[in-house]
This record gives structure tokens, sequence and C-alpha cells, in this order.
């Protein structure tokens, strides 16, 4: 089963989506089997983070901008803005895709592990993901 | 089929699981197909790594120790030690779930690549792997 | 359904392969699943990047190489080439494999998403990719 998710984000920063794709291995009934999550940007990407502590994804935030900083001499490809080439560096460093296996219905994930669409762009936008299940 | 493994770890470093997971391999009996291996932690993580010459893990551990250092001032989430921060950053740098092709009824892994679990924490821990063919 | 590739590389860069995988998807026929792709190798690894404009791909390598510094004093793996240990740890940061889904036959790709093979190394390679459907 493949669904489309759609997700509104409000600037830069990790967006939980754990309950979205809980969601769709439930709608599926699959018992036992294998969620794979696709975010189709290259401006945003996935993580698997802590959901306990929110001062643990400020730090990530904070740290992954000053290793990918924005105002870097060495960027040619600037047409798209100063957040645009940091966001692809970003998205080359974590993930675009992740598979998480489903074990008695829901994903397998550990206690504190949340699963996080990150946006590196600072405008709200509209990222889809796919889920196939 | 899905199993859960549970991996003693010494302290930083990279921890070979390329038998472990072979052996879930083997017991599922299929001969085509996709291994799946999540960690449920967020302060470990995965990698494909060469398993020739021991330096090139040295050199790997202190490249990243440097980069995502213990004592910056970056950080606010510092109650759980030192050594926390910076493991949930190494862990969105690496992989916290891979999918390798089952061919002939083993990984198709390359000649020179071994499947490291890679513990971020300085104390001895219990890290569980989920393993899914 | 598993199909072995092989990729020349002239040296470091990245190289577009969604055609290649593409190709793999068609011949099996499969209107709606999910395709891996491994790399076999230790010293180039896989991205999915912008498709567009090539001065993000070209940022994208030169800031990687900045970081990554091949005269770094932190080596002691040298035997293989001052390229061999920066190219292992780029390996770690990016991906050495990506799982996409498929959808009525078809990648499940952005507009603006291409599959790239990194190569790490200066000389040309032989990369071998494991793709299975």
């Amino acid at each position: 089963m493949i669904r489309t998710l759609n997700i509104s984000t409000a600037g830069q920063g990790l967006v939980l989506i754990t309950g979205e794709v809980e969601a769709v291995v439930r709608e599926s009934g699959v018992p036992e089997g294998l969620c794979t999550i696709m975010v189709r940007h290259t401006s945003a990407s996935l993580t698997i983070q802590e959901n306990a502590d929110p001062s643990a994804r400020r730090d990530l935030e904070r740290w992954f901008n000053r290793l990918v900083a924005e105002d870097d001499p060495l960027y040619t490809h600037t047409a798209e803005g100063p957040d645009d080439m940091p966001a692809h560096i970003k998205a080359a460093l974590t993930a675009t895709t992740l598979s998480i296996p489903i074990l008695d219905g829901v994903l397998a994930l550990g206690t504190w592990q949340g699963i996080y669409l990150w946006e590196h762009r600072h405008r709200s936008q509209s990222r889809q993901l796919v889920v196939h299940v």
C-alpha cells in the first residue's frame, strides 16, 4: 500500500510525523512488514531523533545551522536564496528515505524515537512524503 | 521474518554486526529479498564501512569526535551528560536504518563492506536492533 | 527481482543514475512496490539531489571536500592514498543504501529529485550497484 502525505512546515525545524506514518500502517492492516518513507524534495529531509526533550532538537538544528552556514562564500548556487544551497547540503548529510520494520501492527521504533520531517528552508512549505507499507 | 538482536557495546566505537545479521538471513531461508536493519536508539547508529584495516574505523571515530565536540558551548541539552547531545548529532549524520539486498541466500555486500553498530556514548550499553527479512 | 549495475566514474563527482535504476523498475513490471539501491563500496556513496542546476552539485562537492580535507594530520589510514580516508568519511556522512517507493510502475521521486552515485576517489573506477525491486 502506498499513501502520499502532505505536511505543512513553518520554517526551519523538525516536524514530528510519527502519528501520520502510524496512521498509514494502521490503515494497511499489515501485522508484520516494512514501512518506507521518502520525502519528495531536496531541501527537506528525514531523521529519527529523540521525541522527549525539545532542547535536543533545538541544539541539533543550531549545530547544523552553524556547520552549514548561509553566508558561505563557497556557494555559487545562490539564485534560489541564501537558504537553498545549505538546505541541499543538510539533505545530503541526513536522510531522504527511511525504512522501519512493522511488528504487531505498529512501527518497531524504540521508546524515545520519533520520526521527523526536517524543513531546511525559512519559508513555510507544503512537503510531500510517500509512505510504502 | 523479524528478529530482535541485543548487542553489547563497550563505549564509543564501531561494533561489527555482519555475522549477527547474516545469521538472521540464513534462518529466514530467503534466497532473494531485502534485509532491513534498524537501531532502536537515538544515541547509536548504523554504518557500512571497510571491514579490513582497523585504522580506517579509528580515524573515522576520531574525525567524528573532532567535528562533533563534547565541550561545545552551543549545547543546552546537557542533562544526560556531555556525550549525549554529540551522540544525537552523530546519529543524525549517519544512519538509523539500512536496507541490504539478499542474493543467493546471503547479504549482497561488497567484499570490503561490513555492517557496524556505532556506539556514541562512553558507557557500555545494551543496544537493540530490529532485523526484517 | 535483483539486478547488478556497473557504473564507470571519472574521478570525484556525482553521476546521475536515475535512468539506469528506472530501467530495472521497468524491466520488473512491478506497478506498486519498493526499489532499493545499494552501492557495494565504502569509498563511494548514494544521494538524492536536485537534478536541475549543476551548480548545486558542484557546490555540494566543494563543500564536502572542504569539510573532509585530504591533508588532515588526524589520518593514520593513509596507505591507500590521500583520498581514501576522506572517501570513507564522506560515505559515512551520506548514504550507502536508498529505498524508493514505486507508484504506477515508476519511481515516486519528486520533480527535482535525481538519484546520484557519488564517487569520492580521484581515479576513474568501475562501481557496482545492486538494485532490488
